[in-house]
């Protein structure tokens, strides 16, 4: 499971909840250009807190309503999920899911009924942890630990913070003054941060197929 | 400053607190033996919780009172911390230390004196993080914080992780199962966890120098 929850995890679970029909992760804003000329798609992607020149819309889960995405194919760049992505795919991953605050029962629903071993992919930001996304894992891992062996050191590091940071985690943010708290409220973002903290406000299963992740339909 | 508390760097503060005059860390067995062979030292190092095949001592800090390893060189393996100690040096470190719960105190000190950019260096184990290194960089941060600025998730989180241990750092790992917890007290280690918990037992400043590891005159 990839999870960058700030924001990318949150707008692929927002736009597909939404009725989006695929998105296309990518990598640059470069190639996100290149796919909005030859397909007919919806290009997004911002660099600095803005829209990326070249690209129509930005990283915000609140900028895909219903009624503007329903139906449309979404090309999303990601920097540090789309290396996840590529990691996942070199390892021969059986499956591929995201996950995010909005989708969180969703994810775990899944991750349960599927009985596999489970990679919980922090994407976090150049290569350095944050808070966020182990948050979001500590949580998955609270929900689901009773049906997975689990002997890994930085899973109960992330389980205990996230116990810690459960009655309010945008005040835990706040508080701890996390990396991306401070990068986005800079940005007057704020409202973004609170969305994508929000608990199943967007309960669909991301899933990878053929380079588009799609809403994976209940059996 | 380099980070293994379980078991290296716990065990080179003992050493030089109790009058070692210099600890020789090396990356394999092998190259331990070869010094072994080379110069008077003691030689010592682990596989599998039981001393290294060619090696004389183990990597217990119980192993190395003044009655024995006063005015001695020891030659160390320390698989992750080595690796540490030339990423250390490939960055043109100002000055390396080594730091552990037993000379926690020491550690702290020397950094807030020096007021220089640190970087806390968990050893772990296999390139995977874990709780008592964590912990450890947890409690350096809470208690020198104040005299620095701190822009680093994985900080906050480590010092939020000391502050739930604080306590009672064992009964911590005890209760996470943290990993090597598990595999120390397989090997019928519980004493050396409990020691290398101990707070300021051997409370001395490892500094490296020309390849070697001394304990630091106070000025």
């Amino acid at each position: 499971m990839i999870i960058d929850v700030l924001r990318a995890t949150s707008t692929i679970a927002a736009a597909l909840h939404n009725g989006a029909k695929s998105i296309i992760p990518v990598d640059s804003v470069a190639e996100c250009i290149k796919l909005g000329k030859q397909m007919e798609v919806i290009t997004a992607g911002e660099r600095d807190g803005k829209i990326a020149e070249g690209l129509e819309y930005g990283n915000s889960p609140l900028t895909y309503p219903g009624k503007f995405i329903k139906g449309k194919t979404l090309v999303l760049t990601t920097t540090n999920g789309t290396k996840l992505l590529h990691m996942a795919l070199a390892e021969n991953a059986k499956a591929i899911i995201t996950g995010s605050f909005s989708n969180l029962s969703a994810v775990c629903d899944y991750l349960v009924e599927q009985k596999q071993n489970v990679i919980l992919a922090c994407a976090a930001w150049k290569d350095k942890i944050n808070l966020e996304d182990t948050l979001f894992a500590g949580s998955v891992i609270n929900r689901i630990k009773e049906h997975f062996s689990i002997n890994c050191d930085a899973s109960k590091i992330a389980e205990s913070l996230y116990q810690e940071a459960k009655p309010d985690l945008y005040e835990f943010m706040k508080n701890k003054q996390a990396s991306h708290y401070l990068r986005l409220t800079n940005f007057g973002l704020e409202e973004d941060i609170r969305y994508c903290l929000t608990i199943d406000n967007h309960n669909v299963l991301p899933i990878y197929q053929e380079g588009r992740l799609i809403a994976k339909k209940e059996n």
